[in-house]
């Protein structure tokens, strides 16, 4: 089973890496990108998931107490197969 | 319009990075992790978009020159609506 958790920004929070990102693109000749925001994508393998509702409860728990930082970033998590 | 971009480390390649957070999942009690692979995500917005394909084309160009390092990275670009 795999679980990809993306963490981004908080819409409040300034992002700079965005917003070079954003600048870059006008740069190379893409006027179009008018917001950009830049995080992380995390993809994990889970052998043996065993119960599923418990093995979800405990990714959440672990994504906000270990791999985003809920004062300034979200993060979605998403269980596949 | 947006775009989303996935940069990752191509499977050959080591990632130390992903290596420590799948080390800490272990020690946070999740021993199910057994691959975990840490990159990058961006979300770009595109005011008036115009022509898709061109735009695509052009997006493409940008996330091999801009936004990844083909030598060791492999990025997957979404074009939504």
């Amino acid at each position: 089973m795999k679980a990809r958790v993306i963490v981004m920004p908080k819409q409040a929070v300034l992002d700079p890496q965005g917003n070079a990102v954003r600048d870059a693109l006008h740069h190379l000749g893409l006027d179009a990108a008018s917001v950009v925001r830049v995080g992380k994508f995390m993809e994990i393998d889970l052998a043996d998931a065993g119960d599923r509702p418990a093995l979800e409860t405990k990714l959440h728990a672990l994504c906000r107490d270990l791999l985003s930082n809920p004062v300034i970033e979200d993060y979605r998590l998403e269980l596949g197969e």
